[in-house]
């Protein structure tokens, strides 16, 4: 028979982030996949290390993130690829991702190359996102209020259509956009009341009014806009 | 000197998706707060329970669930008066909540009461929008797309409007709301590709088309639409 693919939520950086859930099935699987940037330490390896057991088969794949689309696309198949072998010789593979597996996460990719073939189970995490909110003390919404997304390398007019309605924003995959979003917020007079937040839940986290962020600001930060009603309501 | 007020995210409901971080606080604190609506059982509390310590004190808030806010606030004034005693007699307080304490969760009335006088930490959590997603098996947003997440509750014509400009769209307090937003994804032609999910990660969860859901919904259900690009790609 088969073994089970499970695409698991680590939560945000924090290893005490886990769930119980995550915790338990890494600690059980006999697999165990992750995605690394190219060259650099895998951010998910490095949040459930304490947690994979001794003698764990280890699948590293390496993403290359360049702007075309097939050079990644290429690296998911051949991740797939190693995780079908395993799964085909009846073992169970952990597919670690950072934050949840559904939201920006890469596990996705896998999940679409695999899932037709295998039994596969979602472990949902904490992500990015609630982490930075946690931080930065900036409740994302209470009652009827609406919530915006956006991802930083959207183009200039569209990031400012798309605040321009909203009420709360968060704003992932800042990095080298950095520039031209603080233009778009300060251009919708908005510069006073949004907050840069950098690798939430880690132990180089910080918080900071998006005027003094950095630029280019790391991978792992994010832009909050709360504009929703006072809480104390 | 005073206790520290925790605001601690549990999950969608799942005992198991609670973080090792909220388990060990709500086992260490002697002090444990959650809401509840008036005459039923505390969803949270049932989430966290066979965590609790023997012999910790609990304060329970009945919050009214009326349309006018006054009742709910005055709620919430009478909780945030018994938590401060607790934590002016030095004692920690665990305040749970279902899901994230910031995404639309109860526990920023009482931040926005508590925080300016005594320490407090935020616990993120896992949301009950990543656990639908995850049982829906449909990812939320991959690369540059956009997520908007809506309150049912919203006039008929903002939702029209709303979901007509977004890609990914989450509605969550569907409840006695399902009519109306089934009829506004219809009128947008979008009916076939809605998901309506309840009680995610429970033992009753179940997923079904839009099309199929009932109406009144309880109140632990959610709306998905996917509007975002192949996952293959
Ligand atoms: C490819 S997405 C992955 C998101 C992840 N799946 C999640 O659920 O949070 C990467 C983006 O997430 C955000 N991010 C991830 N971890 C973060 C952290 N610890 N602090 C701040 N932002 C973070 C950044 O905006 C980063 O560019
Ligand atoms: C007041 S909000 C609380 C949200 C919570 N703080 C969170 O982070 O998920 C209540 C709404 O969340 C959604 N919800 C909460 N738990 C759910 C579950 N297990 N399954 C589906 N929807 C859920 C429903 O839309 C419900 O009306």
């Amino acid at each position: 028979m088969a073994g089970t693919l499970y695409g698991i939520g680590l939560g945000p950086g924090d290893p005490e982030l886990i769930t119980l859930k995550a915790a338990r099935l890494i600690a059980s699987c006999p697999v165990i996949a992750y995605p690394a940037l190219a060259g650099r330490e895998s951010l998910a390896r490095s949040i459930a290390a304490g947690l994979i057991a001794p003698g764990a088969r280890e699948i590293a794949m390496e993403v290359p993130m360049t702007p075309e689309r097939a050079p990644a696309q290429a690296a998911y198949d051949a991740g797939a690829h190693r995780i079908a072998a395993a799964l085909d010789a009846g073992d169970d593979v952990a597919c670690l991702c950072e934050g949840d597996p559904f939201f920006y996460g890469s596990f996705m990719y896998l999940h679409a190359r695999l899932a037709p073939r295998f039994t596969c189970e979602i472990v949902p995490g904490v992500t990015s996102l609630n982490a930075c909110a946690a931080l930065a003390r900036l409740p994302l919404a209470a009652r009827n209020e609406r919530i915006t997304i956006l991802p930083g390398p959207l183009p200039r007019a569209e990031l400012e259509s798309r605040i321009e309605g909203a009420e709360t924003v968060a704003i992932m995959k800042v990095g080298r956009h950095l520039a031209k979003i603080r233009d778009v917020v300060d251009g919708l007079g908005l510069l006073e009341r949004a907050v840069y937040v950098e690798r939430a839940s880690l132990p180089q986290e910080r918080v900071m009014p998006l005027r003094d962020a950095p630029d280019p600001a790391p991978y792992f930060s994010m832009i909050l806009l709360a504009k929703g009603a006072d809480p104390w309501l």
